[in-house]
């Protein structure tokens, strides 16, 4: 049964894999041949039966869950330590019937389509109260993490503790809220399209571009111009825009930096609900921003950051941000 | 100019590159050919001048300093922006004149020299008044961040700012510190040592242990048996047993998993002199323990763990101890 367990010093909490684990001599030489087209899990299987399907989007049940809905809530002490078992949701989203590899091929109706989609599972998730935080992410290409399948997927994670990040990310813009009394990304975007000098692109409802004090070349985050805490509420009629400036921002990767491996990952608010409800969140609908960070992978996290989370960025963002823009999409 | 930059959400320091910064076109395909032995700078370049010799281990300036000694620290607002120039030393310690790529493969006594010249040259930095953490961290191997290179060399970052990692760490040991009046690395060596099934290797001054919660497979520490916060200080007069822990350990990830990529960090305590005292940490001496954590680098970190801090460990740290405390070195 896998476990959720934390880390007594910093608090992180880390899933262990028991059921999927991999034997030790399986590290040694990690798979990566790519799966031939006509072994396609993703355009074959059938057999899985879509949880959800929206135009040629389908979700479906992970096929190695790290988190299981019938598993309960179950937090005990093991000496110093802390162990739950990994109640959860742990979704696919198979994002086209066809074997596409890079979201950035698929068209912006497509594109939409899988952003409409996330929006309701992650809605849905919400009403599971011992669900505390629901994060979709997409891992796109070996460097990312990804198997070499060729065929565009991302995966929806819903988890019954806040994630370290995530709280470090509230908490911060928080504190900035406590002391301005205005959101933090809203005064940021306000100042970056004053300068502009980090700007990649933007439409009526969307900015992209990089921050200011990136971790990785090339970093990107999509921001949403109208200010709301929470992802599934804040696209409302807003998804066709969103759609609209990912393909751009993923193409520019694809034609910028050839057909690099990426992440994104949704950053939502967390799930405020009845028993699970923390009161140092009150405001959070005015202080938290939901939005998107785009990663390409490019380079390799060294020792210096894995030691001290202190990141060396080889590129400033200006020069990132200016490479982007004039990428002909 | 190199800058430091502070992400205004999280309160995270980044460096920008700017001297050295690569080009956008560079990162497209990164280089990843070896050097060739006669093309080696560690073995050739008599002309760097070392900053310290000990045996046959030199320290010299990096030929691409992230950080500079004759930059003042001049920390500044830019909007609603952090930045610093980005003062501070960064040194290469070159630890063999022969050319040998693994640490594994240098004798205990080479290692306890460079383990030695870390402490010496991690007090020499302490006397910098705008020092505020020193950090010795080696990359091995072109997964952990390494130029292909093909000898064996560490590196000693001295930054004015307390990294985002080490202050959790440090935060996390202070809170469990203030409850229970004892140090959780004490607690948890006695712990760990009681039960024995995460334990991979140990001596009269240390113990080599996968965590409880590790985030990375294989995943392993270096702890201490004498409780001491500072590494400069802790070793006196055991840094030959850690350095027979040290080759120990290395000599079973090179045989066990096929000479992997490898980082380890040395975890010490932040710098507290003159007016960069912090006055949250007046009792460090007592609630911060140093350790080595070493991370073979077998797996890639993938979207779910960038957007959470939520790691998905594929091996229970258990079975990861047994592999490890099998082979046969």
């Amino acid at each position: 049964m896998p476990q959720l367990r934390k880390d007594p010093i910093v608090n992180r909490w880390v899933i262990i894999a028991t059921e999927r684990a991999r034997r030790p001599a399986a590290f040694i030489d990690p798979p990566s041949t790519a799966t031939a087209q006509q072994d396609c899990p993703f355009c074959q299987d059938a057999s899985r039966q879509a949880i959800y399907t929206q135009g040629d989007v389908r979700v479906v049940k992970s096929g190695t869950p790290i988190l299981d809905v019938n598993k309960p809530f179950d937090r005990k002490k093991h000496g110093l330590y802390d162990v739950c078992y990994s109640h959860g949701h742990h979704e696919l989203v198979i994002e086209t019937s066809t074997h596409t590899a890079n979201m950035a091929d698929l068209s912006a109706a497509q594109i939409q389509d899988v952003f409409d989609t996330y929006a309701l599972r992650m809605s849905e998730h919400r009403k599971d109260p011992a669900v505390h935080y629901v994060l979709a992410y997409k891992n796109y290409g070996v460097a990312a993490g990804s198997r070499n399948i060729g065929h565009a997927r991302s995966q929806i994670m819903a988890v019954p503790v806040l994630p370290m990040r995530v709280k470090e990310k509230i908490d911060g813009a928080k504190k900035y809220f406590d002391y301005h009394e205005r959101c933090v990304f809203c005064d940021l975007l306000d100042q970056e399209l004053q300068s502009r000098e980090r700007i990649v692109a933007q439409n009526e409802g969307f900015v992209a571009l990089t921050p200011f004090a990136p971790r990785f070349p090339f970093e990107t985050w999509i921001v949403p111009k109208r200010h709301h805490c929470d992802f599934s509420k804040g696209i409302e009629g807003q998804s066709v825009l969103l759609a609209q400036l990912m393909k751009d921002i993923l193409l520019r990767f694809k034609i910028g930096l050839n057909d690099p491996s990426y992440n994104y990952m949704i950053q939502t608010s967390p799930i405020e609900h009845g028993h699970l409800m923390d009161h140092r969140y009150p405001s959070i609908s005015d202080d938290y921003h939901w939005h998107i960070e785009l990663i390409p992978r490019l380079t390799r996290v060294a020792g210096f950051e894995r030691g001290s989370g202190f990141y060396i960025c080889p590129i400033p963002p200006e020069m990132s941000a200016a490479f982007l823009r004039e990428v002909i999409v």
